[in-house]
């Protein structure tokens, strides 16, 4: 699994009892879940259809720095499952994992639309040809 | 089921799609388990532990109100489970449901605390004693 | 008063005292009537024209649940005027009452149309027809 | 009157018929307020009290500058009454104006605590002496 | 130099130290550049173009009262470079200053587009006549 | 320089032009450079001395994915000096340079700490001890 964004979580991130807000933990899964299929698919119009069961298994404290991780379980024909865990990036205690979250592309009117995608693509390799 | 919060869908609600993020539809509905639960177990220290799997059913879009709903499924002896609903107030259409949101309550120390809860209680009937 | 949406007091909505700040919970009440008279009227351009004198009665603190209740006071031709009332949950502390609250009701072109309503409408009974 | 404080009307400020949101603005004048009071009463807990009515008399939209003015109607002994206006920057037209907001001096324990001023007073006076 | 906008510094503009968030701090900068230019320029579409080197030389705390001042460097042909100082309103402690912000007017294709300014007007003026 | 961060450019980060609001860019940038630093310097009480001048070269629309890299540029005693660039994750295009961030460690009184760090370390490594 490869893990790129980073927060750092500040006051503004806090529920009442002076840990992380789980709805913002969510938030952060579901944005980072759109972009990494957004680059994957090429298309901007990816949204989320399916998350399966979610283990809150430790929090986050003020000030400590979470990492998000990504990695593909599957290629649909429209759609992409992905595997995402959060974690606490400082003593890699995982946070929080779910273990398929299901993308859809959808075309302008809505509809399901097959990518054409069957394996991860590097950006890097797409603009050398 | 009952249904409390009211929601507005606003601009800043939004992913880049114009449709509702569903980060955000995330986040409200973890905010309503949690005051849910807090109202229910009597105990401000009470957390998110687990979701079960989330099936985003419909979207809403700018202007859209949507209402919550919060049910008790099931008390534990630290343990609240709940079921949610997320729908368009003026359709009824069923944007999202989670089945089992389980929220525990905690001492001081963060251990799960015994919460001494059967069933659901009003407010009004506690003031009235 | 019917008291729907409910608000989780978190650190992001306090101001430098540390107490739940007033422009938040001015904010918050104007959603609430906001979207109370577009359920009401069945116009999503309702916009806020007018209201009455504000007395911040008690404040809420970190962690604290507030309740925010509406009830109609009148209906006018293109108007609809509310009167508001945010207590704390678990005391029935009230915190803030505003008496009138007059929306109106807008055509496409930003000028007051005539909503043909005289009495509070249910959406369950909207949609049983 | 004295304008100070402007803001830029930015998409995240918007209601979803996209103008300023009355929430937003309502947010900005008890904030503008809160610090005028605390410049003149030299007590960082200074609260609002009380608002008189207000009347919503234009709107602004999205790019619009917005400036907020404030002057003072009357010390008391524990209070400090103010008058507050919005307008447009560009055009000088008024989008709200609310006659008076009493803000209250609090010591510590949150009681009333006269703050001996009478008259505005100007911080560059006050540190030249 | 003026010193017009003020803000207030709420929980929610704090890093996980407790002091002013940096980013907070130059997006308000950013802000005030944007909206002294616009006002200027009588262009809506005015964007920044480049800040000198900036020196974060005291912070702020919860509770403080910042005050943003800007003025003219120079008139260019579509630009206007601008300087700003942000200082803690009761002190005057100076936070941060940036020499030199180049704002640019595009016109609607994003090309820079000559504004025909040379000198400060005011609002006031430009009404008057 | 690796780009870990990325960002997906919702409605609520736009300008009134409806382009990425250049101080949410500045405040993301301030963010990572923030956590980039604590990361290496194992002081969470790290915070942001100086930028050198900053240009932005390009802008980036709704539903852009940004990208944020950072790379070393020295290490001082109690600083640490970095490099950032952000480009849209895409196109590869530049966003914004900045070439020099400098970031202090402080001590629990506010005073510059010596950090003792004179190359970069990777986590993984530091837990494998």
């Amino acid at each position: 699994m490869r893990f790129h964004t980073r927060k750092w979580v500040k006051p503004g991130d806090l529920n009442p009892n002076g840990t992380l807000f789980g709805g913002q933990l969510l938030a952060w899964i579901d944005e980072e879940a759109a972009l990494y299929s957004i680059i994957q698919l090429e298309n901007q119009k990816t949204v989320t259809k399916f998350m399966s069961e979610i283990d809150f298994k430790s929090s986050a404290r003020q000030g400590d720095i979470v990492e998000i991780g990504i990695e593909v379980v599957k290629f649909g024909s429209a759609s992409l499952t992905l595997k995402c865990e959060v974690r606490n990036k400082m003593t890699r205690q995982t946070i929080i994992v779910v273990d398929k979250i299901v993308m859809v592309s959808l075309d302008e009117a809505g509809n399901a639309k097959p990518h054409g995608k069957t394996k991860v693509e590097f950006v890097k390799d797409r603009l050398e040809h």
